[in-house]
C-alpha cells in the first residue's frame, strides 16, 4: 500500500451498491493508464497499459502477439490517482494522499466485432476524448492485429486516502512544520505534429483539456 | 505496454553498463510512487507504493504484518512516468508518450538497523526530499513496526516513447490535426495541517518544491 503502516485508515471495500460503486467509476474514468498485473512462467509482470470502461466492464488492448495479454489467466489491473504528499511530524507517518482502485479476475477474450470496436473506442476515448469521432477509425488490418479484452469490474476495491498527517499526540508539541503537498496531473497546451500537412488547428476537445502551461 | 501495437519503437534493454544505467536511476528518482507486482496463491496483485534508491539498490517497505511483503517471492516493481498523449491521424496509433522501468528479482529481507535506517530514509527522502532530517526520525517501536526489502537493479529494463504520432504514411493526406498533448505531474502550494499548534511556515525544501497552483 502507499503506506502498509497506515493501512487502518485505507478504506476497503469489495464494491456491490450504490455509492461505492460509483467512486469506483469515477477513479477508473479519471485515469489515464492503469498497471497490469499478470503472472508468466510463475513471475509477476506489471506492464503500464491503456483501459477503457463501458459500464461494468474494462477493456484492455494489446497486439495478438503479446504474451502478457493471452486471455485464461488471473489479472489483477490497479489505477492510482496521486493527490498529495502527506508530511508529517514523524518519518513514521509521511504518506501519501491517494485513490487506487484493484480489480481482480480472469479476462475474458472479447470475439463479438462490434464489442471489440466499442472496447477500442472506449480505451481510445479515455486516453484522448473526442478523437474517437475526429480520426480515421481502424480498418480490418488494424482489427485483425488487435486483441480486445474485457475484465468484469465485479471484483473490485478502492482505497482512499485524504486529509492531513495522522501523527502521533505526543509529536504535536515538537515545534515541526506539518502538513500536505498537493499533487496534479495537468495538461499541457497541445503540440502540432510537424509532419501535418495541412494548416489546422488544434481542435476544441483537445484544447479543453487544457490545465496547465 | 502503454501501446503494444507500437512495441517497436518502444527501447527495451537489460542495463548493463553506462548511459542505459544512468537513464534507469534518472527515471526512478523522478517517480514518486512505484506498482508492485507480486503473486500471492497464484494470482497476481500489484499495490501502489513507496520507494527509495539507493546506488542499485531499490528499497520497498511496509509493515510486518503486510503479506504482500514477505521475503522470498519474486516481484515485478514498474514506474511510470507519463509525458503526453499522442494524438494520431487513426485511432490505432494513438498512444502515450511515456517512460518506465521494470524490474524483477526476489528482494531481500533487510535486517542490519544501519540499512534498515538508511532504506527508510531513502523512501521518505523519494516521497518528500529533505523531510528526513526536519522530523522525528523513527524510534524502536517504529523501527520494529517495519520491514523493510532491498532489491537489486541488476535485473531491469527501461521503455521510452517520445515524439509525435507514428502515422500511416497514407494517413497524411487526411485533413485531420495529429499532435501531442503533454502531460506533467506539478506540486501545489502546501496546505498545513489544521492542528498545527505553532505558527511555523512550510519549510523551503517543501516550497522549493512547488511547480503548479
Amino acid at each position: 500500500m502507499l503506506s502498509t503502516t497506515e493501512r487502518t485508515r485505507l478504506r476497503r471495500a469489495k464494491h456491490k451498491a450504490g455509492t461505492d460503486r460509483a467512486e469506483l467509476h469515477d477513479l477508473l474514468d479519471e485515469g489515464l493508464v492503469c498497471h497490469l498485473g499478470v503472472v508468466v512462467d510463475g513471475s509477476p509482470r506489471v506492464l503500464p497499459t491503456g483501459y477503457g470502461r463501458i459500464g461494468d466492464t474494462l477493456y484492455l488492448h494489446g497486439s495478438t502477439g503479446a504474451r502478457s495479454l493471452q486471455a485464461g489467466g488471473e489479472v489483477c489491473v490497479t489505477v492510482t490517482l496521486l493527490d498529495g504528499i502527506v508530511m508529517a511530524r514523524s518519518g513514521f507517518h509521511h504518506s501519501v494522499n491517494h485513490r487506487s482502485a484493484m480489480v481482480f479476475g480472469t479476462p475474458r477474450l472479447v470475439t463479438d466485432e462490434q464489442e471489440r470496436w466499442d472496447g477500442l473506442r472506449a480505451i481510445t476515448e479515455q486516453l484522448a476524448p473526442g478523437q474517437w469521432d475526429a480520426v480515421r477509425p481502424p480498418n480490418a488490418k488494424e482489427m485483425a492485429a488487435t486483441r480486445v479484452l474485457a475484465l468484469s469490474l465485479e471484483e473490485a476495491s478502492v482505497k482512499v486516502r485524504t486529509g492531513p498527517p495522522n501523527d502521533e499526540e505526543s509529536d504535536h508539541a515538537t515545534p515541526v512544520w506539518a502538513g500536505v503537498q498537493p499533487v496534479r496531473t495537468v495538461f499541457d497546451p497541445p503540440v502540432t505534429d510537424p509532419a501535418l500537412i495541412h494548416d489546422l488547428p488544434a481542435p476544441e476537445h483537445v484544447l479543453a483539456r487544457v490545465t496547465g502551461g
